[in-house]
This record gives structure tokens, sequence and C-alpha cells, in this order.
């Protein structure tokens, strides 16, 4: 396992990629691997800038293209000043959320806008990861699990329980769209058990 | 002078865009027509937060691709939440620059950027302004204006002269681009006379 890689975590709100991104990230920097951990929206000064305005207020605050402009600007300043800097210099990037949410939030779960998210994508942000872990589990345990973190960072997940459905059908079928990259996890497990499977993944695809 | 207008003021750093769009506004509601005033970047809640982010700080701060995407996001907020409800309301819109900032700006003068520029303008924006000012002026006195104001919101006064310079041939490029819109008009004159043009060739294209 030398190559530098680029792998992501994604699924629906309070699914577990924030926990097992960073027992992933402990686990390969524990085995000596150069590796980061960073995370969208932000993993940058500017990008943390625009999370703020992204995650913050009423659910309203933004049309959904606006918040795909608002959400790739901040892909933009985060690959170049955190990603491929990494990665150039050999460490395995481990990225908590990347474009795949932009696709399911903005480009499925909010508006048929998949089209302008893929437009953007190609003019300024192009990468792909090497691999995604795709935590899946049921809506409302994880919509119970992250309000009861009540974190000041839930703009989307004031959207409601039916959003939450529709981003989980989202991912779903994402999984399927990239099956080479993409591993479906089942999250309705202990965070332990969880990280034993995506440290195999991790280790089976080097 | 009935029909709702989009009238736009552009010009580098200084040159008189903000006094002169209030003159123009001052005199159009004072012969009964409504109009508002707005600016960019900003002119609603939420694209002014994203000014913030763009005319403060470092000019490094963001790259000449991210600073796109986000004066795109605060333009389509713009678009959204001010200027086409205004103009449905039969109300003429004065707007203290527009996309034409974002052609000259970051299409040539930071970077030969302007196929971005466009191609994210014609996928979220596509309106055009009906009329524009470019005001011309001398960047060197342009500049010595600016900076006597010392608001804080430096980021672009802050690239330098010949920053400068480069902007103003953009927008004498710009003016050349758009015939039929784009009215040059020469800065280096009172405030009344300049008023006194700009009035005129509204009139005359009403
Ligand atoms: N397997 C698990 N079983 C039970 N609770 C868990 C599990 N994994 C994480 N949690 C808890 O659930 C909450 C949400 O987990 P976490 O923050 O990792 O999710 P997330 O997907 O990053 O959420 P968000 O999308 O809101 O950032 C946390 O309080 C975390 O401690
Ligand atoms: N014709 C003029 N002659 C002399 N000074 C002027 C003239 N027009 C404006 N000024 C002064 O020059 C300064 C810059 O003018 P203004 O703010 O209107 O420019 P601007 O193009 O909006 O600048 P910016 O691009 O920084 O927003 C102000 O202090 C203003 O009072
Ligand atoms: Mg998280
Ligand atoms: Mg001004």
């Amino acid at each position: 396992m030398t190559r530098a890689r680029f792998i992501t975590f994604e699924g629906i709100d309070g699914s577990g990629k924030s926990t097992q991104s960073r027992l992933l990230h402990d686990h390969l920097t524990g085995t000596g691997l150069p590796a980061i951990l960073t995370r969208e929206p932000g993993g940058a000064p500017g990008a943390e800038d625009i999370r703020r305005l992204l995650v913050e207020g009423d659910p309203d605050r933004w049309s959904p293209e606006t918040e795909i402009l608002l959400f790739t600007a901040a892909r933009r300043d985060h690959l170049e000043r955190t990603i491929q800097p990494a990665l150039k210099a050999g460490k395995t990037v481990i990225c908590d959320r990347f474009a795949d949410s932009t696709r399911v939030y903005q480009g499925a779960a909010r508006g048929d806008l998949r089209t302008l998210v893929d437009r953007l994508h190609d003019a300024v942000i192009r990468i792909e990861p090497d691999l995604t872990f795709i935590i899946d589990m049921d809506p409302d345990a994880a919509l119970a699990r992250g309000l009861a973190r009540n974190s000041g960072e839930d703009r989307f997940e004031d959207m409601g329980a039916a959003f939450q459905h529709k981003l989980r059908a989202g991912f779903l079928a994402l999984a399927r769209d990239y099956p080479s990259r993409c591993h479906l996890i089942d999250g309705n497990r202990s965070a332990n058990d969880i990280a034993t499977d995506i440290r195999a993944i991790t280790q089976a695809t080097a």
C-alpha cells in the first residue's frame, strides 16, 4: 500500500462518515502511511469560510443553483490548497464528503439539477476519488443521531426526514453508477464492525 | 420611458460607478420612474455575505477560478432575489457592476479565464443588461481616489497599478465587443458633467 490515494466517505447526515474517516486515518497513520484527514465543505481556510455560509442559517437561505456554485467554489479551493498538494507530496487523502454529496444533495434531492452539477464539476474539479465508502443506513435512525449532536450546522438536517429518504435513494443510485470506486457499507452496526470492513476494503484495493 | 430596463455601470476601481449610479437613480426616481439601485458583488442578503469573502483579505485569498465561482454564486442570488423580482414588478434596475466586471477582472486581467467565465454565465445567469455605462479614466488618478476612501474593501485595489491598467484595457475591449448596449463615458471630468451625459443617453435609448 504505497501509492497515495484519494479516499472519500459519503452518506446521509449522521450516517457515521466523520467517525469512520477518523478511524481509517488513525489506522493508516498507525501503520506508518503518510495520510491527511480532511472534509467538505471546507478543508482549507477559504473553503471553511464558504462552509459557514452553506451549513448555517435557514434551509431556504440559498436556491439549489446558488448552493451548487458555493459548494463548487469551496471544492475548488480545497482541491488547490489541500488535496492536490497532499497527493503530490505522496500523502493519502481521506476526505469526509466530496463531489458525490453535491451530486446527491443538489443534483437529485433538492432539485433535478444533476446536469448543472456535472457541468461545474467538468469545468473546475474533474478529479474523482480512487476509493469511496458510501455508508448506508436508516434515515430516521441517522437523523436522530445527528440531531443529538446539536452542532448548529444543521441547515440540511432541517430539510426534514423526507429529504433524508431522498438522499439515501440518491446515494444508493450513485453506488450503482460508479461501481468500480464505490463500496456500499452497512452503517446499522457498531462503529468498530464498520471500521473493520472499511480497513479490509482499503487494504484489498491498494 | 416606461419599459423597466436593466442598466449597469462598469469601469475600473474608483472610476465613479457608485457616484454615477446613485445620481442616475436619484434623477429617474425624481421623474417618477419606479427604479431600484443595487450593486455587485452583493445586492441581496446572501450575496452580501459572499461579497465580504471577495472584497476583504489578501489578494491571493482565492485563485481566479474560485473567485469566478464565488462571483457567479453572488450574481445568481442577486438575480433571483433582487433583479428579476424588480424587473417583473416594472421597476428599472440600476446596478453598480454586473457580469462585465467578471469578464474583465477574472476573464482578462487576473488570468486568461474568459472561457470559464462565459461557461458559468451561460449555465446560471444568461441575462444581459439593456444599457451599460463604462466609465473610462486614467487608472492612476482612479486608484488615488479609491485609496483615499479607505473602505477596507480593497482586495482588488491591492492588486496594484499594473493590474488597474490591464483592467482599463479590458473594459475598452468590452465596449467594442458589445457596442449596442455599451456606452463609453469619459470619467476624467466633474461628476456633474458625467451625469449629464449619462442622463442624455438613458433618455435617448429609452
Ligand atoms: N456505528 C455507529 N453506531 C452508533 N452511533 C454512531 C455510529 N457511528 C457514529 N455514531 C454517532 O452518530 C453521530 C453521527 O456520526 P458522525 O458524526 O460520524 O456522522 P456523519 O455522517 O459525519 O454526520 P454529518 O453528516 O452530520 O456530518 C455521532 O454522535 C457519532 O458518535
Ligand atoms: N467625477 C469625479 N471627479 C472627482 N472625484 C470623483 C468623481 N466621481 C467620483 N469621485 C470620487 O472618487 C471616489 C471614487 O468614486 P466612486 O466610489 O463613485 O467610484 P467607484 O467606481 O464606485 O469605485 P469602486 O470601484 O472602488 O467601487 C469617491 O471618493 C468619489 O467621491
Ligand atoms: Mg460529519
Ligand atoms: Mg463603487
